[in-house]
């Protein structure tokens, strides 16, 4: 069950998509299920319209005609209907004005390429909720959360805003995405070349299915992340979950371990996994949002945060109760940098908030990405990969049965190379570059690495601190975009 | 309404896919939609084994797990493990046994290209029935009945073959289909591009649809047909709609028709649009299947059956009668060539055949074809393209409502030149080339047409009356086809 729980804290975190790693934004996106309650954060200096497309509740099928109300975001305040371009943010798992506000990257590029930026809401996720307050209600109501679905959502828009917006008809469109988003802007460019000229992929792990890439990787990045961020840091947390688990097999060392890491409440025996779990998902969080500069979104961190980490891991010789105190003062970095929280709760994991559970039904039906852990080639516990009992867990949960190989069926898996114009974006510290395309597979199927980059950080906006390989990724990225808006309308004078 | 029954017939026709037009292998179609009483004409001394694969009723959606048995052949005889190749007959509406016998091409070359055929049946056709017995009972059951689903059948179906056929794993394999069937081929290279190499799309109107060509078309190349088949032929026919008209103002008309045309049944004033479809219905299938050799399949139909009809239509300037009485001869032809027919039964229309009960539905829900005529460019009555009137009609026999932009969204209409390896192949004759791809659209997007080929002639067995230009076209499908597996190998090889 340990591995289970692990896995579907990883899934949730990528659910967040963009580089937000800390819980309280999973709540906040959760409280944005409920349309009644809209608490979307405020645009942070940035000028756009909110706009609504109706949209039907099932493409592939005949039997309902029921709509729903989707929502999209415009900026087109450098767009030029003159030789302009549309960047189509293809919208992941979450609010999308959360997901508008952190895509600085576009913002940044509008002025050079002429752009009109959309911002595309996924089905099911911030306000555009197909059956309201019933969408999350059972089975039959999220029936129509499906990835092909949301990309047919992107299709009719696209048509959409090119028959209402003049000037927007006849100009080309780049997808955009980050995360599960830039998975999904790879698979809109293979699904729908006539809609989308090319698309930027950041940090897609679109391999990080079935066995096209060993289950371990995602956890053996972590923890190279860790070790080469201070000596002995991944170490000491590979030795820490011995200590733990010697510190909790008394009622004295339970209580001791509520007190040194300052829980909430008082720890029992039966949350030891979910304290170990918790404990994971802080290092995994930290390995993605391992960005060069202190990054403030609902909580301050600072600049290379798994650097700041590991100063207080630096001596895995230590007995186990110095051990426990060292990962406290690890932890704090994460959870209170601001030094004004009083307590931790564990039990405030990703898995039990509101904001996860389309994510969750998503890994319960198409997105079952495989991960496990060795101990060796990680720092974590061993987990296999169990499908059986990670199926079992999900008709439990969603009544419904996991369908792992869909995806490779649907997308092509490795087998990918007669499509064109994707550039696959990966950061080198993020773990997701795991299941992600790192090597160039054709001339027009690209693939721009970022040494320091830690997940999509390609798509924040500039920085004073940003490393010269992400500078030259967005370049590169800008390069290939101009590329694609050039050919289209080099093909358009020769029909005219 | 006249128009919309033109419209409904037609498209039954095109559920035909394959060259035969003759009613009774409508019915005969119609009575295998009942697996309790399969009456699959015997194989034409062609060898191959039926098999079933269970499939997914939904692809799309999670919330049943219920399967059916897709039905699909296999004939291997000629099936090399080494450089071989599998040709995969994307099943389109209809018995695929009866595909499988009518696509000569197919088994002409399998020697050659050293390649395993597979046919597989398109769900909702022949035996394989999402609900058995229930599968048309109302939307609900027929709400699987799309072009997706099918296409994810074929993906499966595919996997399938390759994870339990030892040896084809590493082969290429090509689609293939005509009419729908090839419609489905080329729509399957362009969404599951890793699961094809390539395909041959045979008399395949993939822009029959929207705007993408003008609704009167196909029935000017109808008239075309018949224009060049015999002097005044198609003038002849334009002037018939008037005599029947004033012929039928009476009740001695009425009666006078009944008895020179032979029907079955007393002709009544409210008769006569529905004798006039079934009479258009006549002409388009002559066209249709305007062979250059007497194909007997139900029923015989004489070599070049067109130019036949026209030697009965030579006059136009005869009185209503006579030229009513050489309408008559000219249906003989097509209707009672072996001279054993009693009287001809105007009620037998493809409409109302189980066998095209699918297809009505897929007409009324993914598949909306335009057609129009106008007594001018064309031999026809003037009917005018009516959306809205077609869309009532379908709410009222399916409860569902057409949605006609759908296929260009999903499949890309004329903007598909991203994709690659795809023959479209038409005949000249055939009306249907005129909503399909007659021009090369890139180096790899290739069009064949054929001088003298009716409805995908190229698919039709070797015919020592075979026209130079239908040996051509095999020859340079042969040819793509031959360069598709190459270029399979040397990538093979290169990553090996």
């Amino acid at each position: 069950m340990g591995c289970r729980a692990l896995q579907l804290l990883l899934l949730a975190f990528l659910a967040l998509g963009a580089a937000l790693a800390v819980r309280p934004a999973l709540r906040a996106l959760g409280s944005l299920h409920l349309p009644t309650n809209p608490t979307s954060r405020p645009a942070v200096a940035k000028n756009y319209s909110v706009l609504y497309f109706q949209q039907k509740v099932d493409h592939f099928g005949f039997n309902t005609e029921k709509t729903f109300k989707q929502r999209y975001l415009i900026a087109d305040k450098h767009w030029r209907k003159d030789g302009g371009t549309i960047l189509f943010y293809t919208g992941n798992e979450g609010d999308i004005i959360w997901f508008c506000n952190n895509t600085g990257f576009m913002w940044d590029v509008a002025e050079e390429l002429k752009a009109m930026l959309v911002f595309a809401e996924h089905r099911y996720y911030g306000e555009s909720l197909p059956f309201g307050n019933n969408s999350f209600k059972d089975f039959r109501h999220l029936n129509f959360l499906t990835s092909e679905q949301a990309l047919a959502d992107f299709a009719e828009l696209i048509k959409h805003l090119k028959r209402t917006i003049p000037g927007a008809e006849n100009q080309p469109v780049i997808a955009l995405g980050g995360s599960y988003g830039g998975m999904l802007a790879a698979w809109f460019r293979m699904k729908y070349p006539h809609m989308v000229v090319g698309a930027l992929a950041a940090s897609a792990p679109i391999w990080q299915f079935e066995d096209l890439v060993p289950c371990g990787v995602f956890m053996k990045i972590v923890t190279t992340d860790f070790s080469k961020s201070g000596p002995n840091c991944s170490e000491s947390i590979r030795k820490s979950w011995g200590a733990i688990t010697r510190l909790s097999n008394t009622g004295t060392g339970l209580r001791w371990l509520t007190e040194e890491l300052h829980l909430c409440s008082p720890l029992t025996s039966p949350d030891i996994q979910q304290l170990k779990d918790w404990i994971s998902e802080t290092w995994v969080n930290l390995a993605m949002v391992d960005y060069p500069y202190a990054s403030n979104f609902l909580q301050p961190l600072p600049a290379w945060p798994v650097k700041v980490v590991c100063q207080y891991l630096k001596n895995p010789d230590v007995s186990d109760t110095v051990l426990v105190q060292n990962i406290f003062q690890a932890l704090n970095v994460y959870y209170n940098h601001s030094g004004q929280v009083k307590c931790l709760n564990i039990s405030e994991t990703a898995t039990s908030n509101l904001g996860s559970l389309g994510w969750s039904y998503q890994a319960c039906t198409e997105i079952v990405m495989p991960f496990c852990t060795n101990g060796i080639d990680d720092m974590f516990e061993p987990h296999l990969w169990n499908l059986r009992e990670y199926s079992d867990d999900c008709l439990k949960q969603w009544g419904v049965t996991p369908r792992p190989s869909w995806i490779t069926t649907m997308y092509g898996g490795k087998n990918i190379s007669s499509h064109s114009n994707i550039v696959f974006s990966n950061g080198e510290l993020d773990p997701w570059s795991g299941g992600g395309v790192t090597k160039d597979i054709t001339d027009t199927l690209v693939a721009v690495t970022i040494a320091e980059g830690a997940h999509h950080l390609d798509l924040r906006a500039n920085n004073a601190f940003d490393p010269e390989s992400v500078l030259v990724a967005r370049s590169l990225e800008v390069k290939h975009m101009k590329q694609w808006i050039g050919d289209f309308y080099k093909m358009a004078r020769k029909h005219h």
